[in-house]
């Protein structure tokens, strides 16, 4: 772990959160896993983030959840960092969570403010001091409002980085405006925070404004897009950049043209039966109490991937 | 438990969401949780509901969760229901919830919607659905859209109490015209639900709406005033109800006073610090990442103690 | 004037908020108009409130909400007092209304927290205080976040009170736990506020919580109805008052079960349906960019009105 | 108004929306805008934006928004498109204002969703068809969520477009995800839309996503910076717009650091304080209710103008 404690403290590139493939009876579909992580590894993505909300953090048992994060540590075998998402609604219970993420060999962990109770800033920043004391590798801040109703202040996290208790964010938080002022405040502390979005279809406009990385969900079903992506805005080969952006963004209309499932059921929905087409995976299913995507809305999913030239019979 | 499960099927009067005392160092105190607990015996509450928001469900390590149910169930000693909040984002983590609270001897659970991930009407209601196939207890929905940014439809709760899957409300939602309209729709289906408010500082208007019974916070500081005005409401003296209810509303500004805290900490915080003043437990301890009333809060809970005769001195 | 100036200032009793019937060419029914203050006004009313949420205050040019106050303050002659709302984004625009209210007879005036720009309490109580210094009628706060997106603090309220700035407050917050605050505070303080409920189907809880009075939009349906409520309560004749109260609220579902139309046309427009079905006036139409109700939606109305017994041929 | 009515239908560039100068008697300082215009035009701006929510559409009375339209046009004489506000809570007001607009001289006009009744997308579409039947001039839709409360599917504004009913959309919606979308499904339905960013941090990222021009408040302050910045996106020179939008997310610190305001307060506040601070205006003062910024905001103010090298002595 000494090696990826280094890794994990100043992440770049790209970090796709993965899916958790599942079995027709919901248990954990272990080669469908492999064949995910393989198959990102292979595009050459510089992470992986286990876990998270399209991971299937909230949905499954805590038994469940130590098989997924052992199974993904298992098949990443230290060629890239695992994060662990450690999304718990308090803290005594996340710092539960990331003894266990450690325990499983995670490289670093990536937890939300504090979510159900009402809890203002001083107890938001106190949260996060806590995990970084007692957390043993590098903790991600996960700024997503959507799902803990808080949006994390950009001159607090930049005070969390620069006292060492988190290492970077993972804004997806969907406010452009906020992260372009969290950039300057963190290059102006001497860059203490790494800086990565969660936007799949504004990859481009994020490192324009100075993230370090991206943690895109769709990376998921198109891994090398994402890594093509990454390595020209790095380059600074920005009509190149947009251009695999604006054809990354159609491919995101997968999940926009859901109409059986709304909310984290047509998201996630869409991304495991584009997998489920592309011969990734042998199944679509999703967690209870979601239904996977029905028939209509898979014959969608084809046709958008058809236009986006990604199904075998197109290659 | 099968005598629990029919006490626990349709409830009526108080039944206060009981603190968890803590210790200094932030382990359950034992002593205190039984001093609270006896005091509201005493006073004559008709069930209690351990692991509520108020009881602290989501702050503590799954240990000291069991911990506290079971040391509230042995005090108990079944002379009222217990019921037990099962409080989770997803449908498979509060199964496994309801499990253990069952092993404890809980006489009935209480469940929120999912919350985290983002989760649509159908697949609330197959959550509830799932949890009330799953329950041998009864299962009680706790409609919190503050914590859990939803509000559950009425006319879906009466469908879930039809059916079988839910046997009550705890109504936290601060909608107090909805509520009227779910009693309406709850007599027309033949009042398969029991109906709790949860506001302490208008149980008379919800008794006059038709509730069946209250679940106010402030009864782990004034438990007797809340029988008074649950007696006051049943037997139709609503003058009576009125004031008693003027006077708890007028108390409960120990909790709109405080300034060092806010959100959960601040009513949770205060109702802690009154319980120290009373003498009824050692420590206003509160859970990381909050913290305790300072001492100029103190005081003013303090002052409005007095003018509420409440402290020892006073009487 | 001066005799309105003095009974505008603590208002009690029932004062609904008037629809404008329109002619089907969206010009004001005068004649309508006329038929639905003259059913108030032998019901028993003790007030009305013209250009309200309900009164399509936003919708209408001003020429048009002038004739309608006109033609409001020559129907009434002097037997009630009129309030009249002067709804406007900012401050500016209010105190243009409140001279136009003034000149055309309005014996009060209902003015809303400024909304669109985004503006914090400093600013709120600014306004109220410059309206207050203003007008030469008793100014009342109309709380409706749902409209304005903010909610009016009650300890602001009651310190406008306190300054003469506000006479009173029209609440519609639905929050009927800071109502309960509210009136407390202004008992302490002496009173200086009359405190009118907007919320039709808790009237009576709100009585109990210490409301002065009410303002429903149902009772342009049935304003016996909510005269005999308001007679039960303040005769402390609540058992009556309940049952008075649960047969409106289920009179309300003409509001509740409409299909075609959403938000503010499915509330008026139910009203004006079921106004045309009582023949108290021509048409049911609304302003643009809403349409009536359409005939299913205006069955629905009728049947409830059926089970109501309010039908003419029910008589 | 012919060639007018050309140039706006397709508005690309910087188009600022211009902030009103006031005396400090709070009337209209006419040589104030005077200035601000002209150094505008000077700058090259491509368009100006009168009557905005920057510009005080919500606080004046209509006879001084009719002033500042007027004279707007008459400096502006000819050499850029003037769009100008019309903002009102609901369409027959809406309408007004156009008419007004139109006869002022007004190139196009700027109209938003309604806002106080709650009303739903249907009736949202109908608006704006209502509008583009009824004016003879370019109507834009107004994207701006945090004021009105409803954010504007970016399929109903393609709807709109290809309809006729409206040219262009400006964006200050937040929400560069959606705007990314909005861009692709402009683009799919032939670009009948002028897309306009309103965030002046994030302009850089908004073109690479594809917008065609952009609308920021901070124009009022360095005109020059914007039409640099907007000569660097055209040109695909995209780490010199970067640089040089760095440089005024830099400057937008007078903004964010406003102590003594907030909300409007705070954002056009410290505009014209800037301005002041230039030389260009006489004074900073604000309309009811809010006040100008204190002396300690403008230090602060002050210092940030004069770390961007702004301030005449520093030149």
């Amino acid at each position: 772990m000494t090696s990826a404690d280094h890794t994990a403290t100043h992440l770049t590139g790209v970090i796709p959160p993965v899916v958790t493939p599942l079995n027709e009876d919901r248990t954990l579909d272990v080669a469908g896993l492999e064949a995910v992580l393989t198959r990102m590894l292979d595009a050459g993505v510089h992470g992986v983030f286990a876990l998270g909300s399209t991971g299937e953090t909230a949905f499954h048992p805590m038994s469940v959840r130590e098989q997924i994060l052992r199974e993904t540590v298992r098949v990443v075998d230290g060629r890239v960092p695992v994060l662990a998402g450690v999304v718990a609604p308090q803290t005594a219970e996340t710092i539960e969570r990331i003894d266990q993420a450690q325990e499983l060999g995670a490289d670093g962990v990536v937890a939300t403010a504090p979510f159900y109770a009402i809890t203002a800033r001083p107890q938001i920043q106190r949260h996060f001091e806590l995990l970084g004391e007692h957390a043993s590798v590098p903790v991600y801040a996960y700024d997503i409002p959507v799902c803990v109703h808080t949006k994390l202040a950009p001159d607090m996290l930049v005070d969390l980085g620069t006292s060492g208790a988190i290492a970077g964010v993972k804004d997806s938080s969907g406010d452009d405006v906020t992260f372009r002022r969290l950039v300057a405040m963190n290059r102006a502390a001497g860059s203490p925070l790494s800086l990565l979005t969660g936007h799949e279809v504004v990859v481009d406009g994020a490192y324009l404004s100075g993230a370090d990385g991206s943690v895109p969900g769709l990376a998921n079903v198109d891994p090398e897009g994402y890594v093509r992506l990454d390595a020209a805005c790095r380059g600074g080969r920005w009509d190149e950049a947009r251009q695999e952006q604006d054809r990354l963004a159609a491919l995101m209309d997968i999940a926009f043209g859901v109409k059986g499932q709304s909310g984290w059921g047509a998201g996630v929905g869409a991304f495991k039966a584009a997998l489920q087409l592309l011969g990734v995976t042998a199944s679509r299913q999703v967690p209870q109490p979601f239904d996977a995507l029905d028939e209509q809305d898979v014959a969608a999913v084809e046709a958008v991937l058809g236009r986006a030239g990604l199904l075998p019979r197109d290659r």
